[in-house]
């Protein structure tokens, strides 16, 4: 029994295995996510203030970049329960600036008959430059 | 100088600090959300599929329980620089349930004229079980 969850298993998930995302984040998704979690930081919705900051231009929030990682746990792993999440914010991500979330599976283990897998999560941008790293678990039944 | 720029932060911060928020996610929320992300999980947005998972309801995707790390920090140190933050998924947070997000300065250091704050993040529920749990680093300028 165990042994063929084991088989099963394997024949979906492997480790080294790559999942990517591309996206932009719009002045409108800004707005729309500093209105949902009323986090109205000037670094992220005011153009002037944001151009008198370290950035000189505004940024899209760190936790709504992060969400990426979410959308490809939900995805890839549907039905899969996020144990937990590290995020190092490396560079700004900017409004309009295109950049791409990977997800890759770095480790795996059986726990009580489930599988937790060990991610790596990255966001990078289009220069290959690093904005977002950290890792993650998640659970699978 | 440098003395007085260490006069003037502990006049502002000082370990021990705490800032609360207190906040339901509604159906309406994890929809905007989860059409900003793309994380159609059916754990989030199925109740049928959601009442034949461990959870029993839709749950809140972590990840916007979690963006109340980032209200809290743009609240309460409006212009700082997200540095890193982890996050520990330890119980569901359900529709429509209310919750309290905290933040709590834990340690302030100073580099290169900058403090650097070390946060103890965590969301709990009304009868003080802990929902997610983490710490947060941020920079001041």
């Amino acid at each position: 029994m165990k042994l063929r969850r084991i088989q099963y298993f394997f024949s979906d998930f492997r480790i080294g295995q790559l999942f990517k995302l591309e996206r932009i984040f719009t002045e409108e998704d800004v707005k729309i996510y500093a209105n949902l979690i009323k986090d109205f930081n000037p670094i992220h919705i005011d153009e002037y203030a944001a151009s008198q900051s370290i950035f000189k231009h505004r940024v899209v929030h760190g936790m709504l970049s992060s969400s990426l990682f979410s959308t490809l746990v939900g995805t890839n792993f549907p039905g899969a329960i996020y144990l937990d999440q590290s995020i190092f914010f490396k560079a700004p991500i900017f409004i309009d600036e295109q950049v791409i979330a990977q997800v890759l599976i770095q480790d795996i283990k059986l726990k009580k008959g489930r599988s937790i897998l060990k991610l790596n999560t990255t966001i990078s941008k289009m220069d290959q430059k690093i904005a977002v790293t950290g890792e993650a678990k998640i659970l699978i039944n």
